[in-house]
């Protein structure tokens, strides 16, 4: 257990399989998590791969499959045949699970697999579970968990739980339903234990519970689980049927992939790449981005080139739109950041105009902290005139001000829109604060310098 | 259950509140679930709270301040006296809960709160738990945990359970120790429920499992937890005796707020802020952001005016400063942040000089995408001479390679030193990005143009 990777235990592994040495590779591998295995892979290319996933029972295989990249796990997929995927890794899965792979297939393979599935129950749950969108509780959830009748005592209900619960792993939940399979209520486990044994489930159950429904979205999901500490949280169709369970480790990664994504987005990426990418994929996810901050700059040097003629006299003002330019960008990046995370966590609240007007406030007041420092610079060291520093100082505030509004009112009215606030943050705000930037700046100089 | 709170529902209850009519608020909130009351809770002045606070039971109410934001919890707490916090709120929380609370009091109040818990041992396991540094595991964990011993029988086991979780809510593993409290493995729900009540603990546990040590970082029993897909993870001392539990809720935070720092740490705020925050405070986060952001642009100021006298003749170069500038510091802002993102989940790896030389490739592309658009653009919309077009473009290539291999080495290079990659992310980057790509521009220019 807690097994550290060393280079020596890689070195002995990859020695193992050139040699095709079973007893050694197997003996290596013996005590590792599936988990394990799958990072070991990333040391290992597809056939050494596929070796190692023969010597290991079908039920760690199929683990360790779960376990690898998105990318690894097609590459490795492909050297298996329907059949194989069917019996060696979709019937040894949970149902939620088993949809995802199932998912990661093409089409034409996706019926070969599901027309290869032994188990008939097991293959009806996959198909019903491949008609929810990815993105809803429909598609996070699984079909494994226990129920038990409301009118059942509580040693039937012992019963049927160990009848129910032969193929899984561990039992957390014990859900509570009428014959109309719609959901009570939760039958606690220590409850289960110290209850006497002819005790009516319908007398010991808890009715407060939370649940989600079908077409919950899959950050909603992830919030009711957050707010309410929940380890697993059961689904309910339109009628208040049951028809499955999340678990926290699936709404893990949303809460991960959520948070990235905005981050990602902020970073002027589109979403899903990672730095192991090939270089392709990451220009196609880098240079769209760069082009909307390239006609971003091209528009400022438009603005810039109408005041040409002025500007020949205070060429002194062209030196300072660098520093312009990038508190704006700071200050909106700033701005939407705050925004886009409070939307995501849903500490935001209050009005848009109560916000709007704080946000006037806090960049009236980081402006002019700014522009005083300023003032003092462009004064005495860069030996400026007193309406030159007063021209820089006071388009300061008003880029400040006017990115900390834009900054905040793009990401809340996109959210209202219902589309996603992060779209907008990163480039989009940078780019439109570096034309408008440049724009009230000379605006500013045209009205206190006079040209 | 999963009630929505109506503006409807809110006006009753402060109506029921200002009334003082306890019946009436107690009737509204008797379903709610200490969660949704703590949102409520951001609705009412600390008064109201407080009113709210004394009709509710003990447990609810220490679940209730376990929710709130930590400035409000602190506003309330406030109003009642250290035996009060000891018997109506720690003495209500499991361990890991009081000692976050108790962490957030004066010192004297921690003190005299200690000094009133009644239950010496629930103190001592306090006490004892007050001592780990909260970012590691043994900050996170809980006391509250069911162990048996290997020389049990099963019979026994079940007894003993039942006896250790008169105090909590749910159960969900139980762990299994030597005499000396060594943590030997688990022992499953489903094998207690059926497994014949006289077979020994020691022939039906799993000793493969996965533990946590008490000075683990958060960020690594984060990682184990996600890795494993698990909803606790035992902590062990350094004898390897069971002293705790972390359960997957407490993980949930950590990983939001981990990526949440990220993210506000590449936007220039210091971690910590939200929207509610007042305007003192998230000025104290963000200015001095934006200062380094202005020595940037006073950097680049004072670098222009080193090439003033050329300057005058090739006026229209200073009109695509934006250009370079913003273009480089988007790059900037992409690598570090694949590479911060990397670095937070793991998925880096490889050595540093093929990241790099990736980075370049990657640069030059991009770079050479750019450069190609802006050359036609530059000559045919702006009609810049061929000197001037091709002088922006190579500079663009070079500044984009630049910020490339800077955002990439920087986060890297930190990350090796132990210091939080994310730190150097969002205007450091985009601050040093700013200073060379203009002095990389101008020195081009200076190549190209012979000034």
């Amino acid at each position: 257990m807690n097994i550290e990777i060393t280079k020596d235990f890689i070195e002995q592994l990859t020695q193992g399989i050139n040699q095709q040495n079973a007893k050694v590779v197997g003996e290596l591998l013996r005590d590792l998590h599936p988990a394990d295995i799958a990072e070991l892979f990333d040391e290992l290319n597809t056939k050494e791969q596929s070796f190692v996933m023969d010597l290991l029972e079908n039920e760690t295989s199929a683990d360790v499959i779960l376990e690898l990249e998105e990318e690894d796990r097609k590459k490795l997929l492909q050297t298996f045949t329907a059949k194989e995927i069917a019996e060696e890794v979709i019937n040894e899965m949970d149902t939620d699970d088993a949809v995802d792979i199932i998912n990661e297939l093409s089409d034409r393979k996706k019926d070969e697999v599901i027309a290869q599935l032994e188990d008939q129950e097991h293959a009806k749950e996959i198909v019903d579970l491949l008609r929810y969108d990815e993105d809803t509780a429909g598609g996070l959830m699984g079909k494994e968990l226990i129920k038990v009748n409301k009118d059942w005592s509580v040693i039937t209900a012992v019963k049927q739980m160990r009848k129910q619960a032969e193929d899984f792993e561990e039992v957390y939940s014990i859900y509570v339903v009428d014959d109309d399979n719609k959901l009570l209520g939760l039958l606690s486990l220590k409850r289960l234990l110290t209850t006497p044994a002819n005790t009516k489930v319908a007398d010991v159950y808890n009715d407060k519970i939370q649940f989600v429904k079908t077409y919950t979205s899959d950050m909603e999901v992830a919030k009711v689980m957050e707010k309410y500490d929940l380890y697993e949280v059961p689904v309910v169709d339109e009628l208040m049927q049951l028809v499955g369970v999340i678990t926290v480790d699936d709404v893990l990664d949303v809460i991960r992939e959520e948070a990235e994504e905005n981050y990602q987005l902020a970073a002027g990426i589109t979403q899903n790449v990672d730095g192991d990418d090939n270089i392709w994929k990451l220009t196609k996810a880098r240079l769209p981005w760069l082009m909307i901050g390239m006609f971003g700059g091209l528009g400022a040097a438009s603005i810039m080139s109408g005041f040409e003629e002025a500007l020949e006299k205070f060429t002194i003002l062209l030196m300072f739109v660098p520093l312009i330019q990038s508190t704006a960008g700071n200050v909106g990046i700033q701005s939407s950041a705050i925004v886009v995370q409070g939307l995501a966590n849903g500490s935001i609240k209050g009005g848009i105009w109560h916000r709007l007007m704080k946000e006037f406030l806090l960049g009236l007041m980081n402006g002019l902290g700014i522009a005083m420092v300023v003032l003092l610079i462009t004064h005495f060291v860069f030996g400026t005139t007193y309406y030159v520093s007063m021209t820089i100082c006071v388009a300061l505030v008003a880029v400040i001000i006017n990115a900390a509004i834009i900054g905040t009112f793009i990401p809340i009215f996109l959210s209202k829109k219902g589309i996603d606030p992060a779209v907008s943050t990163g480039p989009f705000i940078t780019t439109s604060n570096d034309i408008l930037g440049v724009f009230i700046y000379f605006s500013i100089a045209k009205i206190i310098l006079g040209f």
